[in-house]
């Protein structure tokens, strides 16, 4: 029998979330509930037949929902997701996960306590430029890490109630917590207001263990848009550039050896500068491989790697960056 | 009479001072002095028929060199400069200026006791792309400035003695000054070393008044060259990459218009997008413009802008960004 | 009341066609023909409520159609049309409009006798950029024409019916009677067969009055798509990029002045060099204004610019490049 | 002992010539040539000490010079080479090799009655990039050949005796004759003028046997500089872009699988699309590689590869393509 989900939000991303879920074989839409007549009748319109609801606690205590997706402002993620774990549901979650460490630790209790799943739509860990830079990582090809930095800037859809480290960062910061594997020790964050009260121009520094740094360019203001990622291995390099239609992975055979320098000033540093490759990637939607994988999680009964927990990392450091970023890039201990 | 110029450091750089000098009307290489046999072969080989000297005691002290250009390792700048001065010459001198902020100081000191000029050589405020952009922040053209954001990445050349701030944000930090026209108020750097001790990879925050802020990207590991600043204006918002061959400068006709919002989530945000022109960008050689800068300044006796005093921002930004750095992103106010 | 449109043909382009018309006020959509039934069951998920069809004859018979859009392979254009045209019903057909000269004369005279409207779907005369570029040339921004030059190449979807030129070549050809404005006077092709009997690789010059030639590269066997197109006029000169999210259309401002040169080998050339401009391009789907075009057409009783007559100078530029391409490169005058 | 070049030709190219020559051990310079007092001037300037005239005859009598260098405009390669060869000298001659095929034959047989060496100066066969291209040939990894596309256009140095083909294919054409390895069939050349009588816009398409074909494109008039080949192979196929500062040959494990179809109209067609790798590009200068290579000829005393029958088959393309051009793409059989 197809598993049911009731779709809280069908704004600017619920609809693909529906859309991926009418499309696999085990699972179907019950519901979709939203506040606003307007998005209502985009979603009959485009869903014939699937029930639409506007009070988000019927559509949770609807028998037919197995799984209630919360795809709406991050400030309401806390109080929908609680109800549906209340109610016996698992939760798929928009990132980021919550707006407080304190919510998003009530709701993986709760989860436990409940014996539901939750995961936290960190999308991009399941595209093809991830997976593939993972693997990289993971067999050694890059060698021992030495930075990642990322540029993720354009002309934003100004938000009302976030600024850009809690609009754009949480991607990066996913991303992160997924290809480094170990938590960060303390972030520093700078940024700067034009428009509103709300930071639009942001750089975070995350320190990490052994000399790892990691650094995140937003910005809201950019005339251009760029997603660039560079990803320095001791080995090898790594230049992501997730605009590319083809070739967003690119690895370099490029780097620095070190050799044993005699006397003061000669520390004797070699370049080297061969092939560069840029693998096949996957071009599936991530979000249909995040979806499927999110099935095989509930059939088994297994907790989800982007589960509860990944996203409370990601938000420790949001609240972290926003206290450093109160500050003026105060270190923030993590 | 041509004015005489004793060379100091005949290394990277240097060639091209003395290329330039040699082309040029109003001047002639007295002397170049270099430590190195090597480099002074081949100083001889470029230059047949200029004086070649091995200390620069002796360049300092001839009477047919009235400017010293001093194109050597930042903590040689002090004596050498300050050697110069005493002797009664002008002085060029490669960037940063000096070490320490009271070495700047104590030269700009004995300059003006001396009556003699310092130039920095701040060598970018003379390309095209630079004056472009000034000139269209000063005519209005991308109203009010909102943010300055460079990224300088490439697998560096590593020095021994200055980490990957002291090596490329200088470039920027005198742009910075140059465009900005105001003393940042305080400053945040992060970053981290992998290969010996100095710092490798390296972010650099200014803060400025009227919520301007300012970032370097700088990296001495990454594995393509970039040489990018995306410069946010009210009005307007340029793209300046410095690696293409043409269209170095692009002014976008972009951006965001911020009107009276009711309640409580209504920001009206409107985004502008229009035309895009790449001005047509001077292409003659910075280093010519700059040196016949000086030149005028020499005959007319008067101080050049990119003299001791805007010399020593930037030294002043990076003992300030070297104090940030070692505290992990401890802000520093100026 | 709706102008009520029968599709024949739902494979790749044509659900574009119905969602458009779906989605404009004076049109719906009465029945879509398939002869696959994979392709009528994609359309009924589509397009729940919409009649289905198998035979194109009920269709066309179908009192509520009053347009027939032929989105069918090239060599069914002709039968299709005809059938339409004699029952009294519009025509929408893909492009190229037929695989004769002679079936597009004989359907031009049966719309004029049927006093019934043909548009041919020369989509790309609808886009933004095609529009700019046409406008640039035709308020006299360009100057006198020189040449356009278009790389059409990818990897191709190989047909089994056509060679590479009746796959690509369509949207040059109709591109440059748009703006070229004449008829071409001869036409000479070349290229190369590799795997099946049809031409992968073609290179078409087209060479018009007053000097004026055109030249088109296109190829099914090329690693990278490119979709780039040199337009020179005497003041200025475009390139239009369409494969570029943003700046599909630059101007430049670059050129040759020709002066009186004295003696016999001084023609006196200088090069202008100025600024360059990428004007804001329309970024609405070209094939809803195209549609919303042949509705005011109908509405008005009016021939549409891209109507038979357009639709038949590809189709001679195509026979005559065919005649041209099997004795290799044969001028075929027209 | 020192081989002894002699310089006929001090304008654009010769310095680059002059300097290789003065660098490499086994070489010098014994005397420039150079009917321009400017020319002389420039030569004294950057080659102190080196013996320069205004005759070439006295330059060619000389007994000091072992190589007579001819980097003269293309009408009057052959009586300069003529005399050179007479005198008992090798020659390097600038390309295209002479003005007519008769000519290139006269001096190919004096050369070989004289039992002295002629190089032609096709400098893009010692670059990394075709070095590598050609191994990948070779080598097996591209596969069979199918085409060769390059387009190289820019605004163009306008020549007062030469159209463009004569000025810009000559490196295509060389380069072609050294990977293809089989002399072409046919020639097919379009083009058109716009400013003098000489076309500036031009379209070369050559056939080889086994469906092999060839194109150029290649215009003065172009508002951006283009010098992108795409070699397509039945294994893999090529990107060469030299204005890339590295990562000029890009190999794309892409390409199309033919099948055995049943039926009419079942080719069964599939794509391949895998990785894309740049494999690292030797960076030093090719015309250091060249005279090296000629050195080495001239020690063994063996003709180099590109001699003059190399030289010859380009100007027998370029005869033909001439005569195509003049009759608007006349095949023109060789």
């Amino acid at each position: 029998m197809k598993i049911g989900f009731g779709i809280i939000g069908y704004g600017y991303w619920g609809p693909n979330v529906v859309r991926n879920l009418q499309k696999l074989e085990r699972s179907r839409v019950a519901a979709i509930c939203d506040g606003s007549e307007k998005a209502r009748q985009r979603a009959a319109r485009d869903n014939p037949g699937v029930r639409l609801l506007s009070d988000a606690a019927e559509l949770i205590a609807s028998p037919d929902v197995d799984v209630v997706a919360v795809i709406t402002p991050v400030w309401t993620h806390f109080e929908l997701a609680q109800a549906a774990l209340e109610a016996g549901k698992h939760v798929f979650v928009e990132k980021p996960f919550t707006s407080t460490v304190e919510q998003g630790q009530r709701l993986i209790e709760l989860a436990a306590r409940k014996r539901r799943h939750i995961m936290v739509d960190h999308t991009f860990l399941f595209t093809g430029a991830v997976r593939k830079i993972s693997e990289l990582l993971r067999d050694g090809t890059l060698g021992r890490l030495f930075y990642y930095d990322s540029t993720r800037v354009n002309l934003g859809l100004f938000q009302h109630d976030v600024n850009v480290l809690w609009d754009l960062a949480p991607h990066d910061l996913s991303i992160m917590a997924h290809l480094i594997g170990r938590p960060p020790q303390a972030v520093v964050a700078t940024g700067q207001h034009h428009l509103n009260g709300h930071a639009d121009v942001a750089y975070l520094t995350a320190y990490y263990p052994d000399n790892v740094i990691a650094h995140i360019n937003v910005n809201w203001l950019s005339p251009v848009k760029v997603r660039t990622t560079l990803i320095g291995g001791e080995k090898k390099m790594v230049v992501w550039n997730d605009l590319e239609a083809d070739e967003k992975v690119k690895v370099y055979d490029k780097g620095v050896d070190v050799g044993n320098g005699q006397g003061i000033y000669q520390l004797l540093v070699s370049y080297r500068s061969g092939d560069m490759w840029a693998p096949r990637v996957e071009p599936s939607e991530a979000l249909t491989t995040e979806l499927n994988y999110f099935l095989d999680c509930l059939e088994r009964d297994e907790a989800p790697h982007n589960g509860g927990e990944a996203g409370l990392e990601v938000v420790r450091m949001l609240a972290a960056a926003d206290q450093s970023l109160c500050q003026r890039g105060q270190l923030v201990e993590l």
